[in-house]
């Protein structure tokens, strides 16, 4: 796995253990992934399926989480984070901090002073701009080699045991570099993502974070409030009983993570407060609508809603 | 088919063929279905296939739909709504209106001079309190034997093309008789949905109108209002790329016909206003839980919500 090496848009071909730094060679020689869950473990299997990683170091809290990563492979090494696991980061590569981003914070504190000269940092988090304010605030002569991404990759399950090599295939990975990062490192956080699967979006961390307030927060925000607003009722019984497929597919997202999705909308507070507010103006137009009567203005509007879901639909290469 | 046979909640038990009425026997010797969709033309084919019906008479506005449901045994004749249809219901044991609700009132209207002094009329239509003033209207003397009804039930697809034997297979059909309905003519449209596989639930128009406003009318207008805000932005693409699997289930309701879902908006307007009205304040604690970065207070209202969730897609038939 190489900077230099490849297109853009083109998969890393790695070839068995080079005896180069990461920087220079195909492969990476050690790879320390902090948090060994889902989406840290997948990375770590899918680079071990194409043989772009010599050595996994698993760091995280839960020893039954890391005896099941190395149970499965996922990793050849595992220490829990109340062992002195800052020592395996002088000879690291890369690092990959796949943990909650609530713990960014105390986790760079730790990394950014044992970090060599050479390691590469890189995390998976779901929103940036707060995940580079702590970079910038830990990391110091180190921050040029910290590359914000964010792997677009889920599942309703969690842990080491729902870790899967293809949990990239054809998604998206986004990475949002800052004006003081090196190209060297961002070339190497994308041929990573690259060698799992995905394809690579580059862009700003405030383009990241209004992007995803408006398909991914806001979306799984009103989830939550429609069933806790039909919850919350004396007669929720009467409701729950009645309601169908359609709203089985638009509260799916309801049963996420409630410590995920808290962390997620307070981290990305302002984008998403104001994805809230066009929502709610939108929602007010319909609301004036059919308080009018307006038969055709709903169905423009309704009709426009349509027509864009659908080109979107078509154009995906998932099945909808 | 049979007012007094069988307990409420029990199957009908057709046998081929009775020389008696359907009010007294066991079978409907005479069908009209006004409108052979999706909806009408699978109760058709549900009754054909269990024997509970002699005849099916189709009417509709599209000769090439009644020519398919000709061809796809779902009626045995077919009349266009040019025709004199009307003459068909004389000798008709059920009428089952099932074309879009905003032409009941011209149906209704047609259909009242027309019945038998047994003939039942019963509708498929997704809101009831206008059903019921449309009835209400109409009928005169022929009210009593009118009896609203909803089944539970749909699809992207529409027309007679559509149609199944099994779409109301393990679902629900709601029956919201009026004070003034003749028993034995709501255990017959009872019967009808049972025997199509449906289970009956027994509620007022103004229960149902309030149930379905908050579990399906409010989602879609959710749903719509989210699609139709990104694609109004000019950088809309930018938003549409990085929607993912949360997004597509989320908005799969906003692929729903425009013209029938503005129809039930606007129907069931005042019930959806209140709900739309209760959604937004329930939209607006989030956005202040948020706003003042009150973390416990989010997770609580997540957590009621995802363990609702849960419970609801837990006890439910259909897989999750």
């Amino acid at each position: 796995m190489s900077a230099p090496a490849g297109p853009p848009q083109g998969r890393a071909a790695p070839s068995g253990g080079g005896e180069q730094s990461s920087l220079r060679g195909e492969t990476i020689r050690k790879l320390v992934v902090v948090g060994v869950g889902l989406i840290g473990g997948s990375a770590a299997l899918a680079l071990k399926a194409r043989g772009a990683v010599e050595s996994v170091i698993g760091v995280g809290r839960s020893q039954p989480n890391l005896d099941e990563a190395l149970a499965r492979g996922i990793v050849d090494r595992a220490l829990p984070l109340s062992a002195r696991w800052t020592a395996e980061l002088a000879d690291a590569d890369v690092v990959l901090v796949a943990a909650p981003v609530a713990q960014y914070a105390a986790l760079f504190a730790a990394i950014a002073p044992a970090v060599g000269p050479h390691t590469i940092v890189t995390d998976a988090g779901s929103t940036k701009q707060d995940v580079v304010s702590a970079a910038r605030a830990a990391f110091g002569d180190a921050l040029p080699r910290f590359v914000p991404a964010h792997p677009i990759a889920g599942s309703e399950h969690s842990g080491a045991s729902a870790a899967t090599a293809t949990l990239y295939a054809e998604r998206t990975a986004v990475v949002t570099p800052l004006p003081e990062t090196d190209a060297g490192a961002v070339a190497t956080v994308r041929a990573l993502w690259e060698t799992c699967g995905a394809s690579v979006a580059v862009m700003d961390a405030a383009t990241h974070d209004r992007i995803f307030a408006a398909v991914s927060h806001l979306p799984h925000m009103l989830a939550f409030a429609l069933v806790a607003e039909l919850a919350a009722r004396p007669d929720a019984a009467l409701y729950f009983t009645h309601a169908a497929s359609g709203f089985r597919d638009f509260t799916r997202i309801a049963g996420s993570s409630p410590e995920m999705w808290r962390d997620i909308a307070l981290q990305n507070r302002d984008p998403l407060l104001e994805e809230i507010d066009r929502y709610a103006a939108r929602l007010a137009v319909f609301r004036e609508l059919i308080a009018r009567g307006d038969a055709p203005g709903l169905q423009r509007l309704m009709t426009e809603a349509r027509s864009a879901r659908h080109a979107w639909a078509n154009g995906k290469r998932t099945a909808d």
